[in-house]
């Protein structure tokens, strides 16, 4: 994997070198980039909308990408850890799928360098879909005959249905996940008598406690692709970096080890892509393994794990009404038609 | 329970004197009966809609009506049996919730009156949502605090939230879930060139092998409300009528008991309500088991068990062909905006 990480003590520099919060925080861009293997198309779209939202490609008919991912909520599902198949209890807490176009590595611990990646890993995955073999999956595709014409549209006629083009258009369609316009973007794109004085008061104690080491770029989780980041490179940070605080056991903070459990290499212990703050008051509970419920808990947690700050009570409301000001317009999706059910069971 | 059923002796008698099968079937009607109780209103629509599609409001999180009721899909699950809270399997295949608005009683038993009736009865259903007790349920909507203003906007200022209020807004949204202009209704309405001679031959065939005695008015599945049905009354049709014949194993048809299962009166023993045959082509499968995947099994199975008719290949060929044009204009649905998750557990 190619990692960037930034060590504490570099972060806490170059935070407060920093002339204003304003030149490491930006307004979501308006468009999302696209990987050119993949290019976006509306009829790709469209089947990535319906593959999402169809219960019928988990094993048991009863999942669907949205259950966990709930794109007519947070992006996400509320819950600490998310339901699978059959009851199983995934490891690790859902993370929002909106703007999720504008992140450079997938999951936690960063572990798939695109979402046509992290797309197919997570469909055959056992605990989640019930499928764990690419031909499974797809002849429970190939039992719904509508399918076949979907794939032409999308990817050319007589189209082979196979785990790749499903990704590809998952991956389409998500890209379309955009929350523009928060309160955040409308001021910094220069409705500067938007936010309050807390709020602004919040932004700079951001900035001033450090947050906005790791928290910066579009999308609040470090630079976005460019040229300090290619896409596929991941940005990652310890947490908790300030270890044997009573923060630890009440959070249950060391128990997964992040990149750690992934690689076995110690310079991986307790390493975390760094997450995404946009909509981050409509997406509770917090962190890896959504063990804090409000934003004031988790901004105190990180100001002692990260800095062994301990912020205070007004420094902590400040931020958690900044933070409330990047909640974005969540578009409004039209439902899919998805294809019809053929007349013999698709479930044995 | 105000029942009318009608033997199979009188249905053919009704049948066969019938000058043809216009007479009895009829397009889907541009409005929907409403009942006076509960007019509809599109802030309930919507509260209603969001209700629907909010999986917060079983115990766990997971499920949510559409789980079962898909109205993506066919408005059901394409299962014999769905899948309920933690896992547990359903007693009677999911009906389509399309063009429920229509139906008289609800349940296959026909033990609701009305969709508010229907709703509420369901909600409390352990193994469905995992609720049993109103309060619990209702604990559960106010810890979604943006649904009061929710039921504000529907039901007047400082409404207090309950049961009853809640099945309003569903049955409210439900009774938007229509699907016209079949090719069946156009070619009523006078597109009659619509129908191939095949599907003609089969609606004609419907009507002589006495599939319409019971299958007649605007859902096919008896009398509308009106002069002959008033809201609430059911109708009901004893299945499989002649028992004996090898379908009873085959499809399991004698275990499932209809009303007597309810009732323990003996002249309800496998007394069920007819069920629509709108859009049936797509929501296999069929019966109250789900035991029968195609229509032609269907149709097979129904001319035997009903009539003791051992219909042709060609008959029924002719009338699933008929059958299927009976799926309607799908419409198109916006998703709903949740009320944001608050920043506290609501499963605990």
């Amino acid at each position: 994997m190619n990692f960037i990480k930034i060590g504490v003590l570099v972060t806490i520099s170059f935070c407060v070198t920093t002339a204003n919060a304003f030149d490491y925080l930006q307004a979501l861009p308006d468009k999302v980039p696209v990987p050119k293997e993949n290019p976006l198309s509306s009829a790709k779209i469209e089947l990535g909308k319906k593959l999402f939202f169809d219960p019928r490609l988990s094993r048991d008919g009863t999942l669907s990408c949205n259950s966990c991912h709930n794109i007519f909520a947070g992006g996400e599902d509320g819950r600490s850890f998310s339901i699978g198949y059959q009851g199983k209890i995934t490891r690790r807490s859902a993370p929002s799928l909106w703007n999720v176009g504008f992140k450079t590595v997938l999951y936690w611990d960063g572990r798939s360098k695109n979402l046509e990646a992290q797309t197919k890993d997570h469909i055959l995955n056992k605990s989640i879909t019930g499928f764990k073999v690419e031909k499974n999956y797809i002849d429970r595709i190939q039992k719904i005959p509508g399918y076949q014409n979907e794939f032409n549209s999308a990817f050319g006629k007589s189209s082979k249905i196979s785990l790749t083009l499903v990704a590809k258009a998952i991956a389409s369609f998500e890209r379309t996940l955009t929350t523009p316009d928060s309160r955040f973007d409308r001021f910094i794109k220069g409705e500067k008598s938007l936010l309050s004085k807390q709020e602004k008061q919040g932004m700079e104690e951001f900035r001033l406690q450090g947050c906005i080491a790791c928290h910066f770029g579009v999308n609040f989780s470090g630079p976005a692709p460019g040229p300090a980041l290619k896409m596929g490179d991941g940005f990652y940070e310890i947490f908790p970096n300030y270890r044997g605080s009573k923060f630890d056991e009440l959070y249950n903070l060391t128990q997964d080890k992040g990149i750690y459990d992934l690689t076995k290499n110690p310079r991986d212990m307790f390493m975390w892509r760094v997450p995404s703050l946009r909509n981050i008051a409509i997406t509770s509970p917090y962190f890896h393994n959504g063990s804090a419920n409000s934003l004031v808990e988790a901004i105190e947690v990180m100001g002692k794990t990260q800095y062994n700050f301990d912020l205070t009570a007004q420094q902590i409301k400040d931020i958690a009404a900044f933070l409330k000001t990047l909640t974005g317009i969540r578009p409004t999706i039209t439902s899919p038609l998805l294809p019809d059910t053929p007349e013999k069971s698709i479930y044995k």
